[in-house]
């Protein structure tokens, strides 16, 4: 490592972040005070209006969600960290365009839009317990292509995953920012057990034992030990700050991607809200690292951006809500009275 | 109280429930397992699925969901309980009609049916502190109502109040049921504080105390301390049983409807589920008496099925995992290798 030209522009973007739009909170504030509900009576509802505004500048409204998937392989396989085999990645997005896949029949149900990125499938990164994962230069050109993959199509991104061996990059990951022992970050994933799983805390412990003089800098972090679905992951989470779309992660794996972000700059996930608490053991501590506090907890571990994608529909009745409710004054609703 | 006649009915339904279908829940496990998904990685969904099959006896499937709102008036906030006029009650029921609440934008967002039921709103039902609500005669009629409402139009059933004064009712079933003290079953409600939450506190804890010799049975309880919307609710949850409709509780009044059922017969609530935990600070510690691990937690307190209605976002997200997905040999996906 010489040069740190190719992450230059991040690093500039991670240091002038545009902040929320006031205006539009107040908007929502005072509009939300006139709506025939008792004040406070939506909870998080309420919470979520206001975010929507804080970050699009405009009257909370959700017309064009969008589920982007991004798929990729990953050299610690080789480690026998994962249950599956690593062809399960590419026969998974098999899947997911014909229709076949959990996410595919979330959308549905919410009404999403869906996209997958498969992201050189065939040339899965380097094993993070013998070398970096990525050069700087393909980091940084993945993290581009994250950011091209959601622009301009919409104003409510799911960021979800799919990539074989990628809880353990994840695990990798939180281990590398937060610390602890490996074991801490290491759970089943798609279901690892016994043999597995004891490969699975091994590869993680020796992955950041080999990386650890680099680790202070988080696109180090992730260049060294994360996967290609992951930097991706991590641009198209920045390029929606810039493009002022809010974001819902999704699981153990996009959370990793945010955590990158985090690291780099307290502020990077003002626009993001965490869709859910997966039942990946560690997840809610890395949940907690990043000051989110999950819309839903409904013990699933699938990623796809199926946590995301669910909690968005939670986030579509928010914007209605806000949006669709009658004033006091138009309803002839009488307000409280005085105690 | 001589005659136990107009409540003889219900008595005999509770004690001859039809149960859950063997057969069908185990076509969802068979199924299941097949799917593109490691195995238990949708969590709740997954349970979501065998439910909906144990209570409908077929595949999965969310094709008329409907959410039913029964209002109410109350006696009780004579006793200056309540921080909304009664006459809130009849002024929502009109906003139901006119588009304009929350649940009518939630049931927007899911594509859900909503019917309100306004049950002789200027007939409010005695002051508990001083009488029972109702005779038996009336309270068995409103059930009947209650039970005749849902019939034969939904595969999903929500089911919300609406009621000036009813969250008092509903502290005072709890505090009927579970003993305790008043103060433990109160909370704010649409937003008692002060003075206001002092006389509910009041109001319940006399109301027990009047009607004590006569609460070991549960319809006595629903009957001398209930509203007309939560025996319609009883009602309705109860011919949801036997239509083999699957039911989504709403927050702290639905449950306390929920709450008799069950204290009447230990399984009456096998086919429901719990849509949401309120803000109301004593919801999760009913919920946890009637078994029920809830779906949600948002923080809302406004009942109108609101929280139910969004549960069936979740619940047909399920519905349609199950259908809709493809199985590993449908898509060409590898299982799991041996460990």
């Amino acid at each position: 490592m010489t040069s740190g030209l190719p992450f230059d522009d991040f690093r500039n973007l991670l240091n002038d972040l545009p902040g929320p739009d006031e205006a539009a909170i107040a908007a929502v504030r005072a509009r939300d005070a006139q709506l025939t509900k008792p004040a406070g009576a939506l909870g998080r509802l309420e919470e979520i209006a206001e975010w929507l505004a804080a970050w699009t500048g405009r009257e909370p409204a959700v017309t064009r969600p969008l589920v982007a998937v991004f798929a990729g392989n990953h050299g610690v396989v080789k480690q026998g960290v994962a249950p599956f085999p690593q062809g399960v990645t590419a026969q998974m997005v098999e899947n997911f365009a014909a229709g076949g896949a959990a996410i595919n029949q979330i959308c549905i149900a919410h009404d999403l839009g869906l996209k997958v990125f498969d992201l050189a499938l065939d040339y899965p990164t380097a094993d993070i317990t013998q070398d970096a994962a990525m050069d700087e230069k393909t980091c940084a050109a993945t993290m581009a292509f994250g950011m091209e993959a959601v622009a301009g199509g919409t104003d409510l991104l799911c960021i979800g995953e799919m990539g074989i061996g990628n809880t353990t990059i994840a695990a990798a990951i939180f281990h590398a920012l937060y610390g602890g022992s490996a074991e801490e970050w290491v759970g089943p994933g798609t279901g690892s057990a016994g043999d597995v799983l004891e490969r699975k805390v091994d590869a993680v412990a020796r992955a950041v034992a080999l990386h650890r003089a680099h680790l202070s800098d988080p696109l180090e972090v992730l260049r060294r030990l994360g996967g290609r679905e992951v930097a991706a992951m991590a641009g198209a989470i920045l390029a929606a700050r810039m493009e002022r779309i809010p974001v819902i992660i999704d699981g153990f794996v996009a959370t990793a991607a945010a955590a990158v972000l985090h690291a780099a700059s307290p502020t990077a996930l003002d626009h993001c809200i965490a869709g859910h608490v997966s039942a990946e053991p560690a997840h809610a501590k890395a949940l907690d690292r990043i000051g989110k506090q999950p819309l839903l907890s409904l013990g699933m571990r699938l990623g796809e951006g199926t946590g995301a994608a669910l909690a968005a529909g939670i986030v579509k009745s928010a914007a209605l809500c806000h949006a669709g409710m009658a004033t006091f004054a138009e309803a002839g609703v009488s307000g409280a009275e005085e105690g």
